[in-house]
């Protein structure tokens, strides 16, 4: 089966990696975590939806607890995260610039994998959405809060929607390194401009707003 | 070994997760979440239970994340709440008794799935629970409160009790249709005997109940 | 290869089960939780680490849900602390001791199930890591708190530690009883001179610290 080539495959789920666990790290440190809490969360952020994407396609252990050069990456950037990390804040829109792209990147892989496995399409699509979304789930139930991506943005559609486009792909055989691209930047496309714009989900009507 | 036929298999997963995913939206609404909040915890609280049931018992990927019949139910029931919460609500005895029905189902349903896995008559006993009460943890855990199943009702007793029965049935030999069926009754209406007179698990002494 | 003694590890085990359960009891009578949030809190603390384990790395079902010894073990500690639980919190200092014996026992026999397992060996740390801190991680999580151990002690980089250990004798070869013996002391030793010593592991600097 076609797949992304495994250096470039490494190279970008590194970069994910960076990404989310900054901002696991960010988290920690708004909350009054020690060093150990930040980096927990920093891995817990940056590993949380792989390790739950191998565990539900059954491929044990997870790469990303076994993989050292990805646990090695969430630890830097948490460390980073801890010294540094008024500077961090600063650079917020590069990071959100990062979580992006590790959005992306994890949503297409995921779902890459779980076609891999053989798993059916719908499972695919889902697995990818929950690699992409899974990690900043742990991290925000571990820091006591609803989780950000259930209350705050247009965040996991554009992954489902990439999920779905590169399942499709696959399901009508005609997959190739293009559309792989295509995917993910029209996911990292649609998120970033979601930032930019500030755009959001829906909300229910509220009672008090019935007419 | 004997199970539930498969069709009314189906139909009673799809009564149980239509439930599941409405309590699980209505607890998304009232916590101001968007769209995407209001589907993910329909689909968390309905499948939940029986994709850590299927984790557990080894058996990936899980059908929660697999079969499009079971998401497609909980997506529909989270629609449904997030376009007509008010009616829901109002309906909320309704919903209450498809909870029940749902309880009952997973439970037995579940423990008949890791028998039929060849685990242990333990480990059988408490995948069945864990199914029935799983999806309503992660749906709590997600919003942000104490898992209801944990502080307010006899919830997860009837179902323990009905899974109980179930494997102590295979264990002796005895298992038929009718005995699945008395089970399935016998944890609805418990639990439903809760919901109408009230009943609670007894709390802890106080410290300054003490005499 | 070389494994605690079948009989042994299982009291160890049992120890740990037992504190653990006791812990969790504790938070769910503080919480005021009913009796089954009690158990199951009791439960989640004990054996949730261990569950964790083996799902992680592919044995299911967990030995946590399937051997009826630990689960009898930590639904009896639950029952003590709900029945008894002024008088535990009396004993707080003998909680404190078991609990840092289960985190060595955990840890250490986590990371050699891990080995056994044929995992790779950051992986296998991490595993034992897991196995010592996830139980308590989840009690916190279910209890609507931010998880103690990162928030508050020098309590998991004991377990870690212990756990590079294990892995790096059984890296070199140099596996036996003495080995596991002076790691399981060494996590114990350095967690209760935490303890009494009142070490916590460094905090991020506030931004309102910096000159």
């Amino acid at each position: 089966m076609l797949t992304l080539d495994t250096h470039l495959q490494l190279a970008l789920d590194l970069v994910g990696v960076f990404a989310f666990a900054l901002s696991g790290g960010l988290v920690a440190v708004k909350k009054g975590l020690d060093l150990f809490g930040v980096l927990v969360l920093a891995a817990a952020a940056a590993l949380g939806g792989g390790v739950m994407r191998d565990v539900l396609i059954g491929d044990t252990p997870p790469v990303g607890i076994s993989d050292w050069r990805l646990l090695g990456m969430a630890v830097l950037a948490g460390l980073i995260t801890f010294l540094f990390h008024p500077g961090v804040e600063h650079i917020s829109r590069v990071v959100r610039v990062l979580d992006a792209a590790g959005l992306a990147v994890f949503a297409i892989g995921g779902s890459l994998k779980a076609l891999g496995a053989g798993v059916d399409p719908v499972a695919a699509v889902l697995v990818g959405g929950i690699t992409a979304v899974g990690g900043g789930m742990v991290r925000d139930v571990l820091a006591g809060q609803v989780p950000e991506v259930l209350r705050r943005e247009l965040y996991a559609l554009p992954a489902l929607l990439g999920s779905t486009l590169i399942v499709a792909a696959h399901h009508w055989d005609v997959m190739s390194f293009g559309v792989i691209w295509v995917c993910v930047a029209l996911v990292f496309g649609i998120r970033m401009g979601a930032v930019i714009l500030d755009v959001h989900a829906p909300r229910p009507l509220r009672t008090g707003d019935l007419p």
